[in-house]
């Protein structure tokens, strides 16, 4: 099993000065938002988004003064959305702990979420570049809109395969493609380069959903630090699970839980998932996705900095958490 | 009475191309989003902010290809906080028509506010004015303390006055300021007329935002759209009712609302706030900023941009909605 800190090896001095960042963010000038933050931003999520902008800044012009309050911004805007998620799913764990929704309430977890955007923004001002300014603005314009079509296709259990791959695109992979695409532009990569980045964050954006969408059907709970099947309570309709509505449109555990609301049939709906070979085909699509992010690598003369990358995608399949 | 829409006659066409920008923000390809952002960006408010941006601008070097942008995300701004308030509170109206939060629930209002401070970023970052790009991240990094702060006082009847100027100067006057600097930094005024009309806008938000809270006590439901005493309901202390907790501190019915939140209570608190010498002050203090926003702009030479800054102290002051 790959460890991701040993991934970061080429960056992991860097890595540290973004934790630090992040620590600052917790100003003591706001001491309401200080207890508000702490958890989020403490607990150490996988910082695979600013290893990424890190990595791919090595490959290129390996400007720090820029790539640093990147790589920063990048996590703040995930750790933002994953506040803010969290209110919208209702949702009481992440990382075995208290969401801040279940901890703080509705009105503290947005309020923490928008100065987290905020916080992000400023950050990424710092970069100078107009390029990076505004794809970061458009990042989360396509994330917003993203969750806000998850959440109109809750419990619609005739949800189709396209929709889902446009949802976990915006949601996930766009901002996977951002942290590349924002260290190739900011090292000063050449366009193609840059191109073939994005493409490489966003597959294994793609990559990295899919396994998400795995485990929450066989990840083990303890590990995960939430409830097996959170997607299926939700009204989430992920890969794993079309094969047996589209097998058995008439009847199915999914279609009786999305329809009635009954925990049995959570449980049989999690159960029949486990057992179909949806789950298989899920993990064959998340493969091919990360065939497609090592492929967009081709070209790339040798270094620590793209074996880690190379490294990065086997990590993403095959993590447990 | 003064009429909003007479005083911005210097840049009457100007602020038809920000409501053009505002309605474009809809954009087609987020099909979910449409219905939800309608009502907030076509409800038409005062579109006092965006005013404030381009008058400031026309005193000096009217620069249309960034003012247009800048004040289109001053106006997106503030409507993202104003959805998110909405949430905050649980505020079921607001200019006379539902909320976003009570028309389409938590999770898409939370959504729809975080696309549109992420729009507002991208018409701030087309300016391409680093100094204005920082100042819009931590203007809504202050907001959000701001508002946090106020959720953090509710139903503190022992709650301080500097406590509520703090607050006041976050939540409304900081954008007031930002509106306004901004204004002046991308019309190229020299850096001590930049700090004049900052000091303009932050009186002049404070004034706005006393009134508001004045308006709260005093003003019809009717024009208003919304319930009188809803800051008593949301058990925020606002100005006009310190005299009646501080006079007397041991029995009023702010302090017997907000212990047992009876709805006698609540009326009762309202109407010993208008019967009390609170209301008289707060106007006088509301004055006061008006006179201190009015003072900012002695030295300017004689315009009608200038005159129109002046009515809008006015204005500001005698607003009935």
């Amino acid at each position: 099993m790959l460890q991701a800190q040993a991934l970061y090896a080429p960056v992991i001095s860097e890595l540290a000065l973004v934790d630090e960042r992040l620590r600052s963010i917790r100003r003591p000038e706001y001491p309401l938002l200080e207890p508000i933050l702490a958890t989020m931003l403490n607990q150490g999520g996988k910082r695979i988004r600013p290893a990424l902008t890190l990595l791919v800044g090595r490959l290129h012009d390996y400007q720090l003064d820029r790539l640093i309050p990147m790589a920063t911004g990048v996590e703040l805007l995930h750790t933002a959305t994953l506040i803010h998620d969290d209110v919208v799913d209702k949702a009481g764990l992440r990382r075995r702990r208290p969401t801040t929704f279940a901890q703080w309430g509705t009105g503290p977890a947005v309020l923490a979420g928008d100065y987290l955007f905020a916080a992000a923004a400023d950050q990424v001002a710092r970069t100078e570049n107009q390029r990076v300014i505004r794809l970061f603005a458009n990042t989360l314009m396509v994330i917003a809109q993203g969750e806000l079509a998850q959440v109109f296709a809750a419990h619609r259990w005739q949800a189709s395969r396209e929709l889902y791959f446009e949802r976990i695109s915006a949601k996930t992979a766009t901002l996977f493609a951002t942290a590349a695409e924002s260290g190739g532009v900011l090292s000063l990569a050449p366009e193609p380069a840059v191109q073939a980045l994005r493409e490489y964050g966003h597959a294994l954006g793609m990559a990295f959903q899919l396994t998400d969408d795995i485990l929450d059907f066989v990840g083990d709970e303890q590990e995960l630090g939430k409830p097996v099947g959170s997607d299926l309570l939700q009204g989430t309709l992920t890969l794993p699970a079309f094969w047996l509505v589209e097998r058995y449109p008439e009847g199915n555990a999914i279609r009786r839980y999305f329809e009635g609301r009954a925990p049995e049939d959570l449980a049989q709906a999690i159960e029949a998932v486990r057992n179909s070979p949806g789950l298989e085909e899920a993990q064959v699509v998340a493969g091919s996705y990360g065939e497609r992010a090592r492929r967009a690598l081709i070209g790339l003369p040798a270094s620590a900095a793209v074996q880690a990358l190379l490294d990065l995608v086997d990590y993403v399949l095959e993590r447990r958490i």
